[in-house]
């Protein structure tokens, strides 16, 4: 009921995870407000105004998550003018940013699976087939994979990298 | 750059996400400290001791979030006993806990690929091949998808069973 720790890693009261990049990654988007501005960026909302009432946030909140998003790299922010109106600034998803989506809508799956007693509120599709999306662990040789079929193992490569400070 | 809003949701002005299957997701394991809990269960921790050493939190952090993730129903207190020892209890994901595993490895993922300037520290494999391993949406006509691949539609058949009342 685990997945396979592999060599060094095997005892498990010889090492901590401690530079783990899941909890890099909750440090820097972890916060609700951020997940939530994340998924309207995804949906298409832009603008400041829209963020704001869309996520049921105040504006010092979207403000301080916003500049957040974009100092960690998953936003940029643009301005923009419309005819007669002073400059405004949109925020624009970048690959870093796009690269969170089956994060989110894998947290949406499982939302969908067991907090939603009477189903799913929206359904994500693909749009050329109308066909549902999931998001699954698959293995580059093309396996669906579970828990008890993966392993870890040390990343030698990264050990060797930082031991010879390159 | 965002998926494609179908139907009623073509309108953005007309409707926000306020029942968000996402939004209820972080609230129910969106803490840093819940989502490396449930880490260490994928790793094999069961016990609490190992919990507290491994994510390097307080007990009163574990036994706090530990309680937290086994109302939510990810994990199970399971009592046990080793011989001349007063019972203790261990941790043990639940199926609903398993089906967290695509939205951690997914933010483990993207951790690895951008918040590690030497490289990922831990490697996913496939235990069999060795083959790394990847979190992608897929749609069910078997297609990786991207982003501008995707459709959001409001789920008719909830719709229908909140309105009678189902």
């Amino acid at each position: 009921m685990a997945m396979t720790l592999e060599g060094p890693l095997k005892d498990r009261a010889s090492w901590r995870a401690d530079d783990c990049s899941i909890g890099k990654a909750m440090e820097a988007v972890g916060a609700r407000s951020a997940i939530l501005l994340l998924r309207e960026a995804y949906y298409g909302t832009t603008r400041f105004d829209d963020f704001v009432e869309r996520v049921g946030i105040t504006d010092a909140v979207a403000a301080t998550r916003l500049k957040q998003l974009v100092d960690v790299g998953v936003l940029e922010r643009r301005p923009y003018r419309e005819p007669g109106q002073r400059t405004r600034h949109e925020y624009v998803l970048t690959p870093m940013g796009r690269d969170l989506l089956p994060a989110v809508l894998a947290l949406m799956q499982w939302g969908d699976k067991y907090l939603q007693p009477h189903g799913a509120p929206l359904r994500v599709v693909e749009r050329a087939t109308g066909a549902p999306v999931a998001i699954r662990p698959r293995s580059e040789s093309g396996h669906d994979v579970e828990l008890e079929d993966l392993a870890v193992t040390v990343n030698e490569e990264r050990r060797a990298a930082v031991r010879t400070g390159r």
